[in-house]
């Protein structure tokens, strides 16, 4: 028979499927013998048995009653009894924590009798309706979904002349316990319920329906938290914080969770119950108070926190409750941290014993080490900072930005065409704002949540945006921001935005360099350094040993590529080759589009190749001795010619107004309009282009191999590897192929020839490109492009934020790659290709080579290399090595 | 160990694998008692051995020998003998017919010494040396690649005074084959090679080679034959047509390919060898005068032809030779016929007794139905038509075409614009003509094959189009034709063409409907119709015995609705709606674009609701019984809006003239700019748009659903189904069909509610989708553009001509299903469709649902549907029916 009720004496911290993260926790607590008050836990597959059956399992109520018997024995207090009750919270906790769901019931087992029996046991009539006062709110309100509870006690206090609930009588509380119970039923139709058991099973009854309710499963869909899993349901014995003077709540940190120093850190409230701190009513005590207060608690609460935290081996956040002295342990679990926090934190953890280097590494994420990379404002005057203060939003893309204020995208685009550094400030932004984004130098939003079109668009360009910074006004008529304080900013006054904190400055705040950065950089020397940058070293190098992924760069020019060597790159995974006939090389590209046959085309392509190949000499020589994969022109070719819409009203207003038009303008006219296509980005580029116009791949891939050949013949290392863009039969791979393997023999080198596999039928058709191929590289934000029908420069502003909002994906999928969809096509390919070429190289070089998620796939799904901006390139061996370290842990287990 | 040769009397027919084509079908010759010249195959096995390794297999040689050994000693002659020689032909044979393939060696065996002993024997030395003549010729050509031969022969006839070859006589000819041999030692630097083994080797080898000779490697890429399989060498002992008056040579069909009526059709030339007839020297004679000539041998020949029909169980093609009153049979194979014919033929032979109803089912095709549904020109007056013939060119894409001729897309467009119906004529056309070609009746160039631009992108449009009328001088700067007579057509005369023949007309030649198209509409009587609409019923009524798919129709209207009932369509597949927002609603769809919050968005769509519920009304009227597929708006709001630059011209135009303008259109431009898209094929359309703009598929549902109210109300029998288009994401499913749902209960009926698969990430994840979708039904065209990365508007036009060209693909993937990648994605999403959701309705409605080799592979696939437009669903219905007999035959094999 299953058992749906475990006592938390029986079960453990392994068991949070069943007993929900909270459960299991009290479980571990008391299994190692710390002060929890007693309780059992209803199991989350009770859970799925009510939500799929409409109700609880028959036999739930017979395991209730025998362990709720037993609590009761144990207590020596029945729930609920006239003379004297037990009282219970119901609590839920499911595997991850979630908001949305219903959260806690205190003080269940009192009615209109138990009151007067918990007076007479505590002595206290007015603690005895102060609890119940708060169990008629606290399930009134979540429980049975009535209003009102709050307005009523603040009429009551207002009344009195106070602010402060301790200032309420026992005359006053049964008053207030008596609209309480007047709204229930006004409400509901029905009085307060009186009977403890059926509290307890709506209660507990509620939990469950929280599981399904519209908050909660918006965030299941936005965090990708199977809807199946359900929720456990944690019954405690009630200990009491708001007993007197003597008693009271807290919550702690066993270290910094911001700077990770060790210490005592947490915030305890005297004479109160755990909801007070959370609603922020009174003001609470800085933790090491307690121990003026009551040093026996405080020194029994140190070597608690002193246990957990060797027992959990990690920073634990804990929430406790003192009654009359006698301390209790209500909650634990492991901290979240900051960034800097998370690598001091792992590495102290190893030098004190409590961890290994591999656990250390897994305690760190990527995302996290992308926070510590970007510039932040100077912390040096802390004081400074905070009177230029004007409010705080969330921190939506990260980043410091600095600029003067605009409110409408227009402004914000002509700004930045003089050269001006603007942010940009709206309510909110919609597509039509796209043009301002893209100009200014960060966004600000009163608006909106980290969802929202801003920040989702932000994100998507790397901008540093802070959304919803709802206590400024933004007033667009007036072209004013208003703060709390009254400050009112205008356009062109100059503001500071930190897109990790959510901090909005008056003023040009100094913008700090990262430190982490400049060790990259090799512009600090370790041993001198402070030890955030100590232990990125130590992680990162760590990570380096694990990792069976190698990192390259994506690269389009010398400079990129020496940076991106600096930063540990292993060679290039991807040299964009389009970025090279950009600038004065227009025209050039202008007289291919325009040549009227082979002659003057096969002229236009001897002239851009001297170019080229200097270009490739450049990033050969700074990647001398490493791999340097070089992609084919990829776009299509009216991309280096100008807008067909602008070019046409140049030329019909010309016309219209007589005056004279340069004849090549009108030529030009005629190409663009020629080569206009309905969907650029799936039309004629890539190795489509290759094909149509002869003797343009030809001209790239004698550029680089006489790049090459210079190189060797100064006695250097050069090795290019040759791209394929586009392709999506193996046909056309084989075409180019064999033109590049007849040029490569002229000139004398040798060379890889490999694809990119960047459109669903290439992945699909993998076994057969690999006969063709010497490698294969994931372009993933094309096959992203393809394998969604996504448009990225359309879809991202046009709906994204939507689509976040409504939990179509929880992350925009340009930004972590998506397994079931895209990561599928690439295990498809991966698995076929090498089935039909062993020991094929398979690497990666769309923007998610650099996302931390997407790195643990890639390495998952067996890649040889991962390839990403420069910048990215730390994250990536961070990653990579924490994924060949979860791995092998995972074969140990 | 391996056998590398087989004699014509151990092999059959079935052994096409490994003895190809010719050699299979001369076996089954000789085993029938067919009078075959003795002979042996080499295999295409040692075919692949030669390719593989660069050399014949070391056994072959001594296999060679021996049925080289047994030939002679059965002729009783030796391979070359100076005194009385046996001389064979040496001739290719794939599975295969392979054009680009070296064809045939004759009269191997012959040297300078044999020729006397070949004289000697047939009492001819003008007989000896015109064959030894040929030899040299033929080899020189064929397997030495020398060149010059027919300019020797043709200076030597001229020389005399004659174009006839059998004007030279002995003496000519001598002297001819010293030059001829001169030649091959001029280009060769060798002497004609002497010995009669290595003439037969090196035959023998260059027939190996030629298998990977550019032309044949190109025709196989495109016409998907495996490039392994190789060709097979068909060793035989010559027999002579050129022996004198007595002896000839000829082909023969054993029914008119054309009308599939029974009697004697066939071309006989005497005194001459094969080549002769195919190279059209002399006239040839009609076969039933070789009664008048040579009675036996005539008689012998239909009898043998009997033989062969009977045994092949179809028309048959031969090729035979006579020489000196004997008959001999060089060749045989099933023959081709044309679209009626093969209708005609297959219900006759059923008549004959000699074949099931399934197998005559299996000898049509439906690719030869769409030739009998294509409007023809009424053959009733052959003369009067052969009299205005202007020329021939390759049918490219079928159809007749009557208009004005003009030159150039401009005029082209000018001439639509004013009602009139043009023909396009160019040389070839490019890219810039697609506009000329959109507006013209038909497209005709002088120029390019099959695959030229002009013949892909009007097979694309399904426009009428004749392509590389090379006879017709094409003068675009006079604009004329001239054709071979001298007729001179000038622009705005009116020409026909036939898209099928490709016959080329002068006047308008009338068009004369589809008899078959006149029988599916019910305007014929089957009973008293003529043979061919009456063998169309009988096997179009077997196939929908046979089929297990069900052939619905995609329909828009009432009216393409009960056409599609009356071709038995059984329902509608694919309603789409965008073309109701067309005409006097884009007024209305504008509103809706422009309004400026929630309640003029509502208020627009309110509008709409009326008219989108009277067009449904319609449509299921017509379908009443059967469901109605409605897929919900799918294209881009700004399809329904002016094009952006024609816009921006007008409105840019009009300020710099100082001319007011309306200010709507300025407010218009406005939110052009807003909803431009760089790639609106991948952008903010189908699902999307319904979830980003709120109420706008709700008006829909609604309107459905009050239409199917409506009509049952009347007493009939409505069956909607409502089919959400672009989903890539279950997520986007589920909240469209929450609402469908909740409308469809509001309303008080009841529907389907389905999705496309045209995402691949969709038919990757079908498995969760299926959870949420009622049916599935795929839209090969976007799995198309989205799997392959090809936007169908832009690259048809761009490149396939060129990817055809290059064998990339042997038909565009817009044409029939490609299956290897798109066919994949919809193999998974079938297979974890159903496997999710057993019994889930899957179909498919793009536009391969009406092509015959895609039906075939949606039988296989296991769906339940296809759809397809009106004027496809015959041919999908025999195709359906066609590809179930062919499954149930290989299953019972």
């Amino acid at each position: 028979m299953t058992k749906y009720v475990y006592d938390f004496a029986e079960g453990g911290r392994d068991m949070k499927d069943l007993l929900g993260g909270k459960g299991a926790n009290l479980a571990e607590m008391t299994s190692l013998g710390l002060p929890v008050p007693p309780g059992f836990v209803i199991t989350t597959e009770a859970c799925r048995a009510y939500l799929a059956n409409g109700e609880v399992p028959s036999e739930l109520a017979a395991e209730v009653d025998e362990h709720l018997a037993a609590l009761e024995a144990q207590m020596g207090k029945r729930l609920g009894d006239a003379e004297d009750p037990l009282l219970v919270s119901v609590r839920s906790g499911a595997k991850f924590s979630m908001p949305g769901m219903m959260d806690t019931v205190l003080n269940i087992g009192l009615n209109d009798e138990s009151v007067n029996g918990l007076a007479k046991q505590s002595g206290s009539e007015r603690f005895a309706w102060d609890s119940y006062r708060r169990l008629v709110q606290m399930f009134g309100k979540t429980v049975l979904g009535v209003e009102g509870f709050e307005e009523v006690l603040d009429e009551v206090k207002k009344a009195k002349g106070t602010k402060d609930d301790l200032d309420l009588d026992e005359v006053d509380l049964r008053a207030v316990v008596e609209r309480f119970k007047g709204l229930v039923q006004a409400a509901t139709g029905q009085p307060f319920p009186q009977d403890p058991r059926a509290q307890m099973e709506l209660a507990t009854a509620a939990v469950f329906d929280s599981w399904d309710g519209e908050r909660a499963k918006l965030y299941r869909r936005q965090e990708r938290i199977p809807a199946d899993l359900g929720t456990a349901v944690n019954i405690c014995t009630m200990v009491f914080g708001n007993l007197g003077m003597d008693s009271g709540t807290g919550v702690a940190f066993t270290r910094d969770p911001a700077s990770g120093a060790q210490g005592v850190y947490g915030d305890y409230l005297q004479n109160a119950q755990g909801e007070d701190v959370v609603a922020g009513i009174r003001n609470t005590l800085p933790l090491a108070e307690l121990e003026g207060l009551d040093k026996a608690s405080y020194d029994q609460l140190l070597g608690v926190m002193e246990t957990l935290e060797r027992h959990y081996r990690d920073l634990c956040d804990i929430e406790f409750t003192i009654e009359r002295g006698k301390l209790w342990m209500l909650q634990t679990r492991v901290g979240k941290r900051t960034a800097g926090a998370a690598f001091r934190i792992a590495t102290q953890l190893v030098d004190e014993g409590l961890i290994s280097e591999d656990e250390a590494l897994d305690r760190v994420t990527g995302a996290q080490l992308v926070r510590l990379m970007f510039p932040a404002f100077g912390a040096t005057d802390e004081a400074t900072k905070d009177e230029t203060l004007l409010g705080k939003g969330m921190g939506a893309s990260p980043g410091a930005a600095v600029g003067k204020v605009v409110f409408d995208s227009d402004t914000a685009v002509a700004a930045a065409a003089r050269g001006e550094d603007v942010i940009l400030v709206r309510r909110e932004t919609t597509p039509d704002d796209l043009a301002g984004m893209i100009a200014a130098q960060g966004i600000l939003t009163s608006r909106g949540g980290k969802t929202s079109h801003a920040a989702v668009v932000a994100r998507g360009m790397g901008k540093t945006c802070v959304c919803g910074a709802e206590d400024l006004e933004v007033d667009l008529e007036a072209k004013t921001i208003t703060s709390p304080d009254g400050t009112v900013v205008a356009e062109g006054d100059v503001v500071s935005i930190d897109g990790t904190s959510g901090a909005v400055y008056l003023g040009a705040v100094p913008v700090r360099p990262s430190p982490v950065v400049q060790y990259f950089e090799g512009e600090l020397d370790v041993a001198e350094s402070d030890d955030l940058v100590r232990a990125v070293d130590r992680l990162v190098r760590h990570a380096d040993a694990a990792r069976r992924l190698a990192v390259r760069a994506n690269a389009d020019n010398a400079e990129d590529a020496e940076r991106a060597r600096r930063f540990g790159a292993a060679g290039i995974g991807l040299c964009r080759t389009e970025h090279m006939f950009l600038g004065d090389r227009r025209q050039l590209v202008e007289d291919l589009v325009l040549a009227d046959g082979p002659e003057a085309q096969a002229e236009a392509l001897a002239a851009l190749l001297p170019m080229q190949r200097e270009d490739f000499t450049g990033i050969l020589r700074a990647m001398d001795g490493l791999p340097v994969t070089v992609r084919l022109i990829d776009p299509p070719l009216h991309e280096f010619l100008p807008d067909l819409t602008e070019l046409s009203v140049e030329v019909a207003v010309a016309e219209a107004t007589g005056q004279s038009i340069d004849p090549r303008r009108q030529v030009l006219l005629d190409a663009v309009r020629r080569l206009h296509e309905q969907n650029p980005m799936i039309g004629l580029r890539g190795v489509r282009l290759g094909l149509v116009i002869p003797g343009l791949f030809g001209m790239q891939v004698r550029a680089l191999a006489e790049a090459a050949k210079g190189l060797r013949d100064e006695g250097l290392d050069p090795r290019p590897e040759i791209m394929v863009p586009l392709v999506s039969a193996v046909q056309e791979l084989e075409i180019v192929r064999e033109e590049a393997l007849r040029i490569l023999a002229e000139v004398g080198v040798e060379a890889l020839v490999g694809t990119m596999i960047e459109i669903p039928r290439a992945a699909l058709t993998a076994g057969q490109i690999a006969e063709a191929a010497d490698f294969f590289s994931f372009g993933t934000n094309d096959l992203t492009q393809m394998g969604w029908g996504f448009s990225r420069d359309d879809v991202e502003a046009a709906f994204f934020s939507r689509y976040l909002d409504l939990g179509i994906f929880g992350v925009s999928p340009f930004e972590s790659i998506d397994r079931d969809g895209v990561g599928r096509l690439l295990a498809i390919a991966v698995e076929e290709g090498r089935a039909a070429k062993p020991g094929l190289k398979v690497g990666v070089c769309g923007e998610h080579g650099g996302d931390p998620d997407s790195v643990h796939f890639f390495h998952t799904a067996g890649l040889d290399y991962v390839s990403c901006s420069p910048f990215r390139v730390p994250v990536a061996r961070l990653e990579a090595g924490r994924a060949a370290v979860a791995a092998a842990s995972s074969d140990t287990r």
